[in-house]
């Protein structure tokens, strides 16, 4: 059997689990190869997916009688509560009992279920959350979307942790996102190599030492959405608050434009002009396009979607977490890791002895 | 005399003195009150001002032969070049003979010049750039606008410092930008107290202990630009990445405005219908409109034009200087600072012996 087999929290997200089987339905009908694990009461899902008509053959409930909420304390909610969702969907992936693990329930709660289960990358210290932005295309070719990394996990990091972050960048946005030779930049104050705090200066010798990566510098926050990096490393404080601050921009112009429309006829009319164009520029910073945000660094993918997704979020979700199965993305960090530990003990000629450090 | 004089680097900035002097001839017009000292090299200055008519009681050339490139690096050109018409205009300041600066030139120059010659506010450990951000109006009464700092001097910070920061953008926010009560936010990844590092952390507790300070909490990237708080406080690695980060979206914005006005007849005529609504968003967002952003700590305020300036953005930092210097912005800052340092040692009963740490 070909099918990929995608673990999914049918408990996680604001809208679970009804949304979540509706995500399953549309699935289902764009992808022949798709297998969903669906962790959760039995009792809740089983009447939603047979009045959705999941096809039978297609699907598996692997019974969970607990689940986690947004409001709760990622920490204590995950050891009070064995048996919740995504602890349960964390030991199949540990099992080896799924190919990749998607959840819209809580960030902290995911990452942390699947830090206590699931084996690391050898050379990753921590998990890292990542976030696909859309990016300005300057030619035809370019991809139009880039992925950032750490954005929460780590707050502050080493120049080593910041190297991980380009390499599992690197991976993901060549195996998944299709990218050829995809270009890094490691987010600074200012673009000469001497900028910024130690660990930044360190990880800009590193990057540009290390073999396989195509590295651009450092980039300034003017650069980010400019599209002038395809994998874009900083740390998760930087990483965050960014991210967010892009996010409460994009919400803040929607809001601004539905205030315009309110106005008066010459501007609903000229709204109604550039509707076409509108809708374009919707859909590239609409997440639920995107479907969901890597986790990287552990040995079998995790998809996080957003709490707020809609069916087609999760559709698009379960898509790219099935996609994104199929292409030995750990295998392609973990030897790129060994290169850069060899590196660093015997300047590339390596006897692999550091290389799961 | 009631004159309120600015001293300004005529040398400073892309397209000086020429803009200098031309937003010297707008500020003129617009104000009746302002004196200006122009720093820099009379033999090119002189000729300029009696082109543009500048009015001969209202302002002063002094002389500064040498000045200081965008490219050069701030710390070495300063000590090799003395008379660099930034060294000149910070010693004019430190000597009483005017009662701001203002500066196009760079900021790294610009804010290790005043530091080397200009007193601090007591209290205050060094100088910090802040940046005037336009936010969402949620009430008639909102001011529009919000003050974020530090966006680029100190790239990580105690938490003293932080609350030195809030002290500042308050008293800046309520004597220049005339916002009451101005609401204070920190910016970390989560609004919970125990959210980020441990300077942070101790940053939330002592903003909220600290009288005198309307303390929302812990403020998000997301809620930024939606006008929660008036003064954002940040240590300056965030804040110049945020900051940059959403001039480059608003860039990206305007790029793709363009792109859609090649379009098509449709498009163009959406957007001449919209003309009026994005004219005055055009307004929010630029920077000529504010002028300048303030250097905040020390003794004289200091306003950092962009190095882009227009006349216009002369014109207006004049006027912001002149503004603020008759605001008594040192004396406001320096009473809070002692609040703050005396509930250090006593609970808020102080005797004052900590003042001046």
């Amino acid at each position: 059997m070909n099918r990929r087999k995608v673990v999914v929290d049918a408990m996680g997200g604001d809208d679970a689990p009804g949304v979540i089987i509706d995500g399953a339905a549309q699935a289902f009908k764009e992808s022949k190869d798709i297998f969903l694990m669906l962790v959760g009461n039995p009792e809740i899902i089983a009447p939603l997916a047979e009045k959705a008509q999941l096809p039978a053959d297609r699907y598996e409930i692997v019974a969970a009688m607990d689940s986690i909420g947004m409001e709760e304390s990622p920490r204590e909610a995950l050891h009070s509560k064995p048996d919740a969702s995504i602890n349960v969907a964390a030991r199949l992936i540990r099992d080896g009992a799924g190919d990749a693990l998607l959840s819209a329930g809580s960030t902290g709660a995911t990452v942390l279920a699947c830090s206590d289960y699931i084996p690391r990358v050898p050379g990753v210290e921590r998990g890292v959350l990542a976030a696909v932005l859309p990016a300005n295309k300057s030619q035809k070719t370019d991809p139009g979307r880039s992925i950032m990394l750490d954005v929460g996990a780590t707050l502050h990091c080493t120049a080593n942790q910041l190297v991980s972050f380009a390499i599992m960048g690197i991976n993901y946005a060549r195996d998944v996102m299709e990218i050829d030779n995809p270009r890094v930049g490691l987010v600074n104050i200012g673009e000469e190599e001497t900028k910024g705090h130690g660990e930044l200066v360190e990880a800009n010798r590193l990057l540009r030492g290390l073999e396989g990566v195509n590295f651009v510098g450092n980039i300034e926050g003017k650069d980010i959405i400019k599209g002038v990096a395809d994998v874009i490393v900083t740390e998760g404080y930087i990483g965050n608050v960014l991210l967010k601050g892009l996010e409460g921009f994009a919400d803040a112009t929607v809001e601004t434009g539905k205030r315009i429309y309110g106005k008066n006829i010459r501007s609903k009319l000229g709204l109604f002009m550039l509707s076409p164009i509108i809708k374009k520029l919707k859909k590239r910073f609409d997440y639920a396009e995107v479907g969901g945000a890597p986790i990287l660094g552990f040995r079998k993918l995790i998809i996080k979607a957003h709490g707020r997704s809609n069916a087609k979020a999760i559709k698009n979700a379960m898509l790219l977490a099935e996609k994104a199965a199929g292409r030995n993305l750990a295998a392609h960090m973990e030897a790129q890791m060994k290169t850069f530990y060899m590196g660093m003990f015997d300047g590339g000629k390596g006897d692999g002895k550091a290389s799961s450090e």
